[in-house]
């Protein structure tokens, strides 16, 4: 399947996904173990600090990690994940970027980075490792 | 502070929050170090299975652990943590237990157990691990 | 297999293992999704501060989680792990308790606490979740 | 300090640690927030399998996260590590590098890649994130 393709896939599921739209998470790309995904930081996305809320920070990077083993692997869940945040995100938006570290028969190892983005100007505020499950194990 | 009088200031906290309303996330309990959080699974919190989608059981862990801490060390932010999904949730609601383990003078190891809850029945769906900052070091 | 059974089995095991004798690891106990492991702290398990090594740490809380898993699953792989370190381990042994949380087809969720003795006073230096692999898939 | 002049007293500090020269875990560069160690698999740094005994590649993880920590922070311990094991280490070495993704005040956040290596030929087998807190916070 072409990256177009895959990633037109990809819109439709999240379209059909009750979460994802709420937290408005955009696919950008997601490709060949690869996964890029953007959410817009409206004010209900923060917590009471004015700042992007933990949760929603977290939903980018497992996000980003599930879409990029998908890319590789089809089929996917997220079996745990761990999330460190390195900075307040206070800027517009959050941009997640997962990539594919290393795959077995039953698991893929993921990791992601988030920023957040103002204008132009992009800062780590997150950075995470995850564990992607295949729902059917590789033979 | 009574164990009343800490509730509702987290109550009022909540309330002034974006993104706990958005999730509907009800305080239950929070003091000497636990707390407990309840979610209910609206249609919008689930994933494309119909499970409760991961970061929301991810913000129910968060949100335990963080407010766990909180009823030791006041103000607080979440550094990391660690979340680990082992069964859907397919239930009604999401309840999370936090506890505290340990507690230092910069930040507090804390644990939570989230649970699948359909009538009385209660299944585990997650169990997290978290590294809580104190936002004053403490001296 | 009766618990007296399962605990000479492992110790058999941990008898062929090269890096377990190096640490002295001890198996204490190990039966239904539990087990207890004693590392004696000699001094070259220790760090340049004098405290046991975050990698013997590591290595007991990593054993007690497996070993737990074990107890259940039979041969198992640890997947991955997170530990925190909660205090500095000052004293004569370290003592690891691990304990299934959850269960699946194919891993297992564990956790796992360390703890420092000093003839009969025992205090919390690390806490663990791990993701203790089954070698054959449950069917 | 010089590169070669901090990995000296690097040098200096492993001698004077019981632990790691039990391992032989050997500081190949360590500079600017990156640190590279190797450890040489002899027999009993392996479990029952054959394979690098989880412990020694979290030592080495957890090591190459340290030393880059202190190479811009100075004087550091672990508060926390996240070890994922990807593939069974069959190799004639451990080579662990570990780079600060990011820096706070009282901690910093590092990740390591661990490889197995025989001959020239190298594979990943494990991938780490860790929170290396500053013995002195940073004002």
């Amino acid at each position: 399947m072409s990256s177009e393709a895959f990633l037109e896939r990809l819109r439709q599921t999240v379209l059909a996904d009750g979460f994802a739209p709420l937290l408005g998470i955009e696919p950008v790309r997601c490709f060949e173990g690869e996964a890029e995904r953007v959410i817009t930081l409206r004010d209900d996305l923060r917590q009471h600090h004015g700042f992007a809320h933990g949760a929603v920070i977290g939903a980018a990077a497992d996000s980003a990690c599930a879409w990029a083993a998908a890319s590789v692997a089809g089929d996917v869940v997220t079996a745990s994940y761990t999330l460190h945040l390195v900075a307040p995100a206070t800027g517009e938006r959050l941009r997640a970027f997962g990539v594919v570290q290393a795959g077995g028969k039953r698991q893929l190892t993921v990791r992601a980075d988030v920023f957040s983005e103002v204008g132009d100007e992009r800062s780590l505020v997150a950075t995470a490792l995850a564990s992607i499950a295949r729902v059917q194990a590789k033979s």
